[in-house]
């Protein structure tokens, strides 16, 4: 690919931050406190305004109810465009109830489950206020203990719950359900693995489908094979990004193995390039407990931009030459010459065309905005 | 489940034993030999027999093409029945040609292709002449490094190659189709989980579902939540029961986790007992490679029979009210109560019932039949 | 081993209760609370006491400072044993002061570091005042990234501050370095694994041993191994029991896998025959998030009563000779057999002697304690 | 580091390949036959001095006994020499005799330990005769199921063995210590992990270390502490370097995390620097079981020059004061800054200051080479 097609990729290359990236996040053990963190969500917008600002490549923030409930949604869509940024998807929250304490859309009690269920449609009547298009749903269901609950009825009352759900969407709205391996839940999850994700997208219908985040699989796992399943199958509806060595760490995106988000980009590359299904959603979640947040936002943004742009250097004909003739080694260094290669000098001059600094964290750094927030945040 | 009830259960408990299971095994870096191992087929027919002799508990012995290939299969099915089996499923070998070194149902060269198709078709056609209803079809076929292969590609080769496959069957037989987390490939396989065997078995249609090995899943995956799924989904088609504590260890039965093993039969239960689909395929998939073959079978046997007693033993009506309520420690409690007891003396009651000893090792050591091959079979 | 001896055994197996399992915890997602959860220490004390009240086998308390920080020691001492229980395990908090981010023991600010150690001898201090012998330091010391920390360094740094608190130590007390694969840091653990704390062990001297956490290791660990392994470099110092599938879950004692939780007492039990090392302490340690917290420590104290009893039950000349003639299924189920024999009856029994109600979970249940807390607690 | 120093470096840089990584090779399941794969250690030395011929960077070649035994030593040291190459480690085999079923240095049966200990004793023999100073022990010993062996005893059989080897070394040989997670035993290793190894290299003495081999350790494993920590202990001895995504895969180097390779010579870089210990030995230890033997050695040697390089411009100054002061994401991107870097022109500077091509792969396989031995090898 030739450096101006490239160029021309990555400045419209754009993925959605999300609200709670901004806030105090930490551990079971402890919530490390940094000052001048966002504290509702209006300074949560302002926050990743200050991404966008610095690295051109934020389209617009996810945002997670009740977190990010206001009075006056349209005030808010109306800040997010004053900031540059359109609001996102839309992610309930199912988890900090204490009448979910043994699920939510697979509670057996009706009324809880109702409550859940309502929730939900609760948030996708606030995406036609904002004008979103995306319900991402991540189910905390699951249990503790063999014995806790019954696997199909579970499965039998999430797959009800979701119709109703589904039957709500607008249909230019798509529902993306996420899959865990584990936690909360510590013996099973409602919906543990992709597969079990894609059989409830293929029940619902054309607008459900699944979304990936990095962080919620195996050891072992190999993600990219995933995204080339579901892409293959139809059903693949975005990414969570983040990055992980032991369980769901929530690191900043390709701080742990860079290869491997290479390496999903390839695969995901092939989609952008020749499905006509709609683009699958690019959107970030982490949760930097020590890092300070909008720099730790940066460099994951960062991440993505290196990530795609060595994507686009594979040599796809040779590459598929290569195969053809079984040349495996050679096919790999196809692959590898790609990741090899320094691409942010590119990254550099996209960002200068754009009348941006080439240094991203450098020019938030000096801006002052941490030392800003800190005094005027408390 | 009053006792009476206990042992019919178990009286009629038949599983499937593998012939590669009496013939010699062991790891990449070496395969230990083992005096009077079975050297054919019809060894392996009589060593079959000996688990059943002892445990009365085998049903029919699963054979695995080429190896157990012989001139006259009618022959053979008469000799199996002459030792009071039959014969079970039919597995293919597409591993150890050396035209599938880059794939065999997902080959690029359409020639390759082919002749794994053809060998299937072969087995199919094996299947009439042995009266076998199961085609189990493990797909080693993956790639060692990024590049190697185009995933989707191999995808779309894999689900053509099997629609010509599916299309050879009979009404009445099932296409089971296995899936593995890794091994022998060592960067993707292309059938590397459930999610994608069951989205194979859902566009082939009936005849095909989908059979889990023990040994083929990532650390930490709840098995017993997949057997829910699949079953749920109708697509639950059989068991490869062997243990592992790392990779795909092919331990015999129950030895690593036994709590797992009796959790999976729970579940399995609700199965058995309530679906009006086919029952799935029980068989034994194991390669002992140290202890003796006969005994690690009979081991495996007896293992399945005791997590299958115990699974029955679950009080279901109290552990519905206990998740009715949601009492978790109560609903825990009565499957552990399960677990717990001892049923031992219930198989031995059923041995005892069908004129067999108590104690099979036992007796199968004191027969002499392990001398006897060893001597005759040098 | 005969039923006297065993229910003498039995009789006298004590395990140490955390105060903190009787409190409120969770998640990182949320805190279930739970009505008539302990809050402070002696509500905790109390709490233990009703475990010890129908299972007999509760011998101390662990403490953890500053959570159960009291101003007269001799109080809540003289409080316990009115309880019938002693104050166990002494252990220091090293994760939830803001100053310890980037590290307590290892921080690379000498006065950070100065503070942490200063926080140890306070509760060497307590284990004088409180009689405690045992001083259990789990270390969340870690990084996030790489680049974040010199491994070298903070290694250096905890040395020499362990050496500090060592040399603190009345020559009665016994110093325990807890590992841990992950968590609460997600890219380094400073010890990470169970060499790493042994190394620690070996250079500060005999009265530093190291404690296994169950929870503590990556998928796959044969956590036996360890334990024979620490016994044999006299080492071992005692053990943090709980559950986990996944991660560092906590669960309640033997609730995932009851066999390897019974293969680590055969393992433990020859060291409590044969070494002349101080016995290992035996502490659960566990987070109950949605049973009910007294409930759950029954639970684990039985799952221990009936691993320990199990454990006994291995004929250990029958086993040491089958392992002579390499007969591996005969050693097995030497070993299996104790397993699947039903201990309960002997463990109903040892509780009637003692004067107990041979089901603990149900005799507390009937006995209103937690109606009474509940409100009592508000 | 200014960009002479680099060059110099690398120009210094040799690694050692395994005489063994020339031969035909496979699973389990299957060995693929390579056309002019090497059939003795003659070939395998002329396949080894192909690999340095192409990237200069080759010192040695580890044998492997039985399978490298000559009649005359001698003739082969010279014969190594005429290839520009040593001999380098020497690796003894205890895992193809069927003497060793049950173990071989752990052997209970005192002869059977004889017979492993007098093998090793051989190797130090040989080592004299062709003047290798490093013993390279890798350990296959374990057991397969519980009971089947008992791990105390088996591990002071085992100091024994080797205390007896240890003894037979000259003063100015090494004995390196190498453990593995599993396989080829799948219940216990008898030095399954580093801490066993180090345990073991403490009681032996100064002359015994531990190596790390890439592949030999639970999922999520962070290499890189175990590297610091050997290194902080005085224990560090070598390396097998090699890659994996799920087991002991043994792919070629850098091909499944470059960024742990990276972080892996981050961490011994200070090593190189800054310890007066005798240098790790570095050996790669692959298995390209498809890929043609000697470019898939050639793509290791690059890929550990591109690691090593990368390495060296990690501005260690910088990140010791980000450290300092805490600034985790300044220190992060001081280490990606290094990894990001495109070395490769570096690389093939140095190659062509010493005459050789600047891409050795291509240069290789332009030399017809292949070919040549496929006829002349049959």
């Amino acid at each position: 690919m030739d450096e101006k097609t490239l160029m021309e990729r990555l400045g419209t290359f754009k993925v959605e931050v999300p609200s709670w990236g901004f806030s105090d996040s930490g551990t079971r053990f402890h919530v490390f406190h940094q000052k001048g963190a966002a504290r509702n969500v209006w300074e949560r917008i302002e926050d990743a305004s200050q991404v966008n600002k610095y690295t051109g490549a934020v389209s617009s923030v996810a945002i997670h109810i009740p977190w990010d409930k206001v009075d006056d949604w349209k005030q808010l869509s109306d800040f997010a465009k004053g900031h540059g940024l359109k609001i996102g998807s839309v992610n309930p929250n199912l988890f900090q109830d204490e009448d979910y304490r043994l699920g939510s859309l697979t509670n057996l009690v009706p009324k809880i489950r109702q409550k859940a269920i309502d929730h939900v449609l609760e948030c996708i009547d606030i995406m036609s206020k904002v004008d979103s298009k995306i319900l991402s749903l991540w189910l905390p269901d699951g249990t503790d203990y063999p014995g806790q609950g019954d696997f199909v009825e579970r499965q039998r009352l999430l797959e009800d719950s979701l119709m109703k759900i589904y039957n709500a969407l607008d249909d230019d709205m798509t529902l993306l359900i996420e899959y865990k391996f584990f936690e909360p839940a510590f013996y099973h999850m409602d919906t543990g693995d992709w597969g079990s994700a894609y059989a409830l997208a293929k029940v619902l219908g054309d607008k459900a489908k699944v979304i990936i985040d990095l962080g919620h699989h195996a050891q072992g796992t190999n993600i990219e094979y995933i995204v080339s399943i579901l892409s293959y199958r139809h059903k693949l509806g975005g990414f969570h990004f983040n990055s992980r060595k032991y369980a769901d760490d929530d690191l900043t995106v390709g701080s742990m193995n860079p290869y491997e988000l290479f390496l999903i980009f390839v695969e995901l590359n092939k989609f952008f390039v020749l499905s006509s299904d709609s683009k699958p959603a690019l959107v970030i979640d982490q949760s930097a407990a020590l890092k300070p947040k909008v720099e730790a936002m940066i460099q994951s943004v960062e991440a993505l931009q290196i990530a795609y742009l060595k994507s686009l250097l594979v040599d796809i004909d040779a590459l598929k030459k290569a195969q053809l003739i079984g040349d495996i080694v050679l096919a790999e260094e196809i692959v590898k010459d790609a990741f090899l290669t320094d691409v942010r000098p590119i990254l550099q001059r996209v960002r200068e065309e754009k009348g941006l600094a080439p240094n991203a964290l450098e020019a938030f750094r000096k801006s002052g905005y941490v030392e800003e927030v800190a005094s005027k945040r408390g």
